[in-house]
């Protein structure tokens, strides 16, 4: 299974492909950032965004996008803006027909550092070592990124065991 | 100048073109909403709302699109949902290589009925004298909707004649 992450944001917008599955190491394909200048309008911004994250799915065919989740315990002005480049991943994914997915940014750490409260110098040190690079994919949130496409990656694999499970006690007890 | 006013929303994004200029009352071309059934996933509400806005710009080829600001003072779950509709409004005007200007719904109030704090009956009511219907248009987003599209028609003209006083003003004074 191959998964695009997305760090959600319309200055740096984080985005990472990792490939993995039952019993292998995840393999990062590629990772970077998408950017767009704070002096553009609004809407151009927007318009690279989604140039931006409809070339890599393009580019790399992932089979899911996962995207971080927005939270609303943060200032009100960063969520317009998260949530629109959030937006558009979704809607990127939707128009490829891709399922989407979201994780929160604890749910993240949790999976990746065992801890839903590591810091970003934590996360980025678990990423390279998983995926046995020298160093943390840069800015951050393209660490950040990647750390939620193997996330994903775990999750979405107990996701299917469990529902596997769930689906079998269903037919014994029917 | 015709004007595509949009007020963003998931569940209901209301829609309206009016038609403009000076000296000349408003005309409503079309009126409408795009509705997106609630228990939908979001990525497939938002490729909704994307086609349906395509559609609305691609039949009525506006001048100009004018998007309601998402304001920061209010409940943080629905911001994020509003301004997700916002950015697709943005997005589409942006490659449809239009302008796109917001307002916020104090200055469509003001605009409309002369009170910021006008209810929302009071704009339906005032949009319906201005434009010479019979009865507000329905539901209050689509009305809302127009508002805006109002609003923008009448601050777009002040705002292009102060531009060209200031303008003016600039060669007499050079």
């Amino acid at each position: 299974m191959r998964v695009l992450g997305v760090d959600p944001g319309l200055t740096r917008c984080g985005v990472g492909v990792v490939e993995g599955g039952p019993g292998r190491a995840p393999r990062l394909v590629a990772v970077g950032v998408i950017t767009t200048p704070s002096d553009l309008e609004l809407p151009q911004r927007l318009l690279r965004i989604e140039a931006g994250l409809t070339q890599w799915v393009d580019e790399h065919a992932p089979d899911v996008v996962a995207v971080e989740r927005v939270f609303a315990d943060q200032n009100v002005l960063s969520v317009i803006g998260t949530a629109q480049a959030a937006g558009l991943a979704m809607l990127v994914a939707a128009r490829a027909g891709l399922p989407v997915h979201t994780h929160t940014p604890t749910e993240v750490k949790a999976a990746i550092t065992g801890s839903g409260r590591a810091d970003k110098a934590q996360v980025g040190a678990m990423v390279a070592r998983l995926l046995r690079l020298e160093a943390a994919p840069k800015p951050a949130d393209a660490a950040d990124a990647v750390a939620l496409a193997i996330c994903h990656l775990w999750r979405g694999a107990a996701n299917d065991r469990i529902a596997a499970a769930v689906a079998r006690q269903g037919r014994a007890s029917a």
